[in-house]
């Protein structure tokens, strides 16, 4: 009986993962979109639900460590309550940086962008792409499919070091621009560092499969 | 005989939590000075060194999951090693970051600089003081301590805002320096960061003592 009770706690600690996992990939891309369209209304929204993240952050949070106190969960089980607490910090770190980039929206927000952006959505897409993979590869436990998403990780580089000289150029011919650009390189930045965390979500993943921790 | 074994094992957790914290800062300050005095055998020896704090934070690891997996450890001693598992992930992001600047040493390896930087070595030595502090607060279990260190947060946010200002205008002037200028904005986005997670150093401590998790 307290078995089974434990099994189902165990299900429910990793549907709410996935469901924290769910809303953060939407703020990723809605903080992109609320760049790329300066759609002020939605950034604002992205910056209001950060709160729900940190909520569920610390929901799950007690749930581990209540699993931790209650139950004594053994080898594999251990190692799926552990990395939970460890996944929930790289989903929140990643919501962070949705909510800097939504700011970013908000602060250009009386000017006209100095390029139309078509890199930095297209590397939001990857990001955000990336968190969704590395979800799954949890939910299924696939070494196969975490070092599929690993490998975009290099795709995501590539294009932060295009957008970084990119920008660069830019100021260089208009130094009026150096104010934006320079935001705008940040939030490629941000990006960068949501494609990282996911990358770490994917060793996780390694971790629980393997037993094995790598970097 | 069990119990005294378990106690040892918590103390030993705390003393090498607390070493990975001292080489931590030394990574810090060394990975400032590294750039303010653009030396680069200093860079090279805190991008060798990050090794070491990844091996640290995986022993850490290793030793909280056995503690959890051996032992089932009541109230207080829970958080004390369910908050290690997180601050442990909080000092090797800052470890990264200063990985992260003494990169930036090595990129900058064939220009002068700039402007003779103040700012950002006065910005480091507040960061790392954090680190100390929150160290220090959580040795001694207290909230007087964690508190007066996370004011201090504010201090790096000015700085920070400071630095930005600064280096947009020095940008704007002489649209020559906006390659270094722009890698000197993200040295000290990078300490900005290491403030910030000394900060939730200081909140774990809070939670320790408290039970309540703020953020």
């Amino acid at each position: 009986m307290i078995r089974r009770f434990y099994r189902d706690e165990l299900t429910e600690l990793e549907q709410e993962l996935l469901r924290m996992g769910a809303l953060v990939e939407d703020q990723i891309r809605a903080s992109v979109r609320s760049l790329t369209e300066q759609n002020l209304a939605l950034a604002k929204k992205v910056i209001a639900e950060d709160d729900r993240v940190d909520h569920m952050e610390m929901d799950i949070e007690q749930r581990c460590l209540t699993l931790f106190a209650l139950e004594q969960p053994l080898a594999g089980d251990l190692r799926t309550v552990s990395t939970a607490l460890k996944i929930i910090t790289d989903l929140e770190r990643m919501a962070d940086h949705a909510t800097d980039i939504a700011r970013i929206t908000l602060r250009l927000e009386h000017e006209p962008l100095i390029k139309p952006l078509v890199d930095i959505p297209e590397m939001g897409r990857l990001a955000s792409s990336m968190v969704r993979l590395a979800l799954n590869a949890y939910v299924h436990r696939s070494l196969e499919e975490a070092a599929t998403m690993i490998r975009l990780d290099d795709d995501v580089d590539h294009l932060y070091a295009a957008i970084f000289r990119d920008l660069l150029e830019i100021m260089r011919d208009r130094p009026d621009t150096v104010g934006q650009a320079t935001h705008l390189l940040f939030v490629a930045n941000y990006l960068e560092r949501i494609a990282d965390h996911a990358t770490n979500i994917g060793e996780w993943v390694i971790y629980i499969v393997t037993g094995e921790r790598r970097k």
